[in-house]
C-alpha cells in the first residue's frame, strides 16, 4: 500500500474537529482505502456484490439442512432480485453480480455470468472435490472477473457465495491449511440438527484423511477439499489485489476463500476489509488467521455477501468524514 | 410492545427465502420495530439524532483533555455541518437536532433548540451538580422534545451529547447507580493522560463520597452526580417510549442517560435499541445493565450521536429486508 497516501491520510483526519482516533476503526478504514488507492483524496464509489456459485457432491453424505437443487433456484433469485443480498445491497447502492463457478442444473439466463467449470464438485468424502487444472480455471476466473469489474469502473469488490453444502468443503478447507480438529471449525451451516453436525463433522475427517491434502499448496487443498464457488472467490480477492480494489469480506466461506488467496499471494492481506462475525462456528478461528477483526456484530448466518453488504455504508462513511468534516482550525474549535 | 404484531412479523420472516433467523440481529430489529409500531407493516421512517449539550463544573478537576468552551465552539460546528455526526447523520439521511441543555458559554442561534436549565452543573466533587427541581425540569425537556419531533413526523430518534468532561460525571452515574468501583466505571474520555485518568477516578471517588447519591432514586442520582445533558437524553428516552418511537443508544454517556431512564420509567427499556461498543471503559458494563448486545465494534469514543447514527442504515435494511425479500412460495425455492 501507499504509505505516502496513509500518512497524509492520517494527518488529515487528526486536524478535523474530533479527538484523535475518537473514530476508530472509521478512520482505520479511511487510511486503508487511501494506501489502497494511492492517494488521500478519496471518493465515494461504486460497489458490487460479486456472488458466486457451485454445487457440491458432498451433499450425499446429508450435510446440509436444504436439498441440493436450492443452489440454483436461489440464483435464479439473484436475478431476479428478491434474495436477502439483493435487498442489502440495493439499499447500499451496490450491483450483485452472479457468477456460475459450478452449478449442477444448467441454467440459461444472459444476467447470469458463467464460468461454470464442472457442475458441481465430487464427494470429497471419496475422492478429491476437482483437478488440480479445475481448481487453477476458477481461481484464475475470479481473477479475470475482478479485472473487468475493475476495468468497468467498479471501485470496491465484496465476496458473496451460494452453494448447498458449501460451509463442509470451507470447514475441510480451514482445517487442512491450518491443521485444525473437524470439532473446532464445523458448525450448523444452513441449521443443521445435531445428528446433521455429526456428519458433517465426520465428512470433513473423513475428507481429510482420504485426500490428504497439503497444507502448504493451497491449490491442493482446493482442489483435494475445496469448492468452485470458493475458488472463484479466492481468485476474486486475488484480482481485487492485483487491480488495487479493497474487497470486503463476507461471512465464514468468504473468509476461507480469502484465506487461500493470501495462502497464494500474500501481499493480497492488504486489501481485505472485514465485515460481520456470523455464527458459523469456525468464522471467528478463520477470521483470526487473517488478522482481521469484525465491525459488525449481528448474529447472521446467511452468505450470499449479505454481511459485506452491509458494511458498504461504513465505507461511505470513511470517505465522507475525510471530506466533509470541519477541521479546528476551520471551525475555531480549541485543540486539548 | 405489541406481542401480535412481532409475531405477525416472525412468521413473514420466516417465509422468506433464506434459512429461519440466518439474519439474526437484523431479523430482531424487525420485530422490535413491528413491536414498537404496533404492526408488522413497517416504513422506512424519518430519523433524527438529537444532541444535547452541557457543561460540567468538575472540568475544574482537571478531568478533560479539552478545555471547557470547546462545548459551545462544537455546538456551533454541529448547528454549521462541520461535526462527525453531520456527516453521518447526513450520510443515513437523518436530521441532527441540537439542544443547549445546559452550556455555559451563551450561544444565540435560531438552528439551536433552548432548553438551557443552567448555565453548566456545579463541581460535583464539592456538592451536587444541580438542584433536584433542575434536574426534574431536564428530564421534562427532553421528555417534551422527544414528543414534539413524534409530532413532527420522526419515526426513530437516536442520543447524541456534548459536553466537555460529560465522561466523569456518567462514570459516577453508572457507580451510583449500579454499586460499581470508580476503577471500573472511568476510561480515558475524549484521551486524557494517565494522570488525567487518575484524577477522574479520584473525582468520581469523590463526588459519590461528597454527594452520597441514593442508588434508589435515579433523580438524587442526577441532580447530585449528573449532568444537564445527560438528565435530558434520559427524558429523551422516556419521551421516546411515551410516544411509541424506537430510540437509537449511541456511547457511553448515552448508555448511563438510557440506564437512568430505566430506572424511571422501565417500560422504556423495550424501545432502546443498541448501537456500537464503545471504546470507553465503562461502556460495556453499562451495555450490560440494560442488557443490550452492540450492533457495531469500532472502537469509537466521540459521542455526538456517532455511533448510533451509523446504526440507521441497519433499521432501514431490517425494514427492507421485511418488505422486499421475496417468499419461497413466490420464488419456487425449496425448503429444508
Amino acid at each position: 500500500l501507499d504509505e505516502r497516501a496513509m500518512e497524509e491520510t492520517r494527518r488529515r483526519l487528526d486536524r478535523l474537529t474530533k479527538p484523535p482516533g475518537s473514530l476508530g476503526r472509521l478512520e482505520e478504514l479511511a487510511v486503508q482505502l487511501a494506501g489502497i488507492a494511492g492517494t488521500s483524496e478519496l471518493a465515494v464509489v461504486r460497489k458490487a456484490v460479486v456472488v458466486m456459485a457451485g454445487d457440491h457432491g458432498v451433499c450425499e453424505e446429508g450435510v446440509s439442512a436444504f436439498p441440493q437443487e436450492v443452489t440454483g433456484q436461489m440464483v435464479l433469485n439473484f436475478l431476479n432480485g428478491g434474495a436477502a443480498i439483493n435487498v442489502l445491497a440495493g439499499q447500499a447502492g451496490a450491483d450483485v453480480v452472479c457468477v456460475d463457478m459450478g452449478i449442477k442444473a444448467q441454467l440459461k439466463d444472459e444476467r447470469l455470468i458463467s464460468r461454470n467449470v464442472r457442475a458441481g464438485t465430487a464427494n470429497i468424502v471419496r475422492g478429491p472435490a476437482m483437478t488440480r487444472e479445475e481448481a487453477v480455471r476458477a481461481v484464475e476466473a475470479g481473477i479475470g472477473l475482478a479485472e473487468e469489474l475493475a476495468a468497468q469502473g467498479v471501485g470496491v469488490l465484496a465476496t458473496g457465495e451460494m452453494g448447498i453444502g458449501n460451509t463442509t468443503p470451507s470447514s475441510a478447507m480451514l482445517a487442512a491449511l491450518c491443521g485444525l480438529e473437524p470439532e473446532d471449525v464445523v458448525g450448523r451451516g444452513t441449521g443443521v440438527d445435531e445428528a446433521g453436525l455429526v456428519r458433517k463433522r465426520e465428512a470433513v475427517a473423513s475428507a481429510i484423511r482420504t485426500n490428504r491434502p497439503d497444507s502448504e499448496d493451497p491449490l491442493d487443498v482446493i482442489a483435494k477439499v475445496g469448492g468452485l464457488e470458493i475458488a472463484g472467490l479466492a481468485g476474486l480477492v486475488i484480482g481485487a489485489a492485483a487491480n488495487r480494489l479493497p474487497v470486503v469480506i463476507d461471512g465464514f466461506i468468504s473468509t476461507v476463500a480469502a484465506l487461500v488467496a493470501c495462502r497464494l499471494v500474500p501481499a493480497a492481506q492488504a486489501y481485505l476489509i472485514p465485515s460481520h462475525l456470523s455464527e458459523e462456528r469456525g468464522h471467528r478461528l478463520a477470521l483470526g488467521q487473517l488478522g482481521l477483526d469484525p465491525l459488525l456484530h449481528l448474529g447472521m448466518r446467511l452468505g450470499e455477501g449479505t454481511g459485506a453488504a452491509l458494511c458498504f455504508p461504513l465505507l461511505d462513511a470513511a470517505v465522507q468524514v475525510l471530506n466533509k468534516m470541519a477541521t479546528f482550525d476551520s471551525a475555531g474549535v480549541s485543540e486539548s
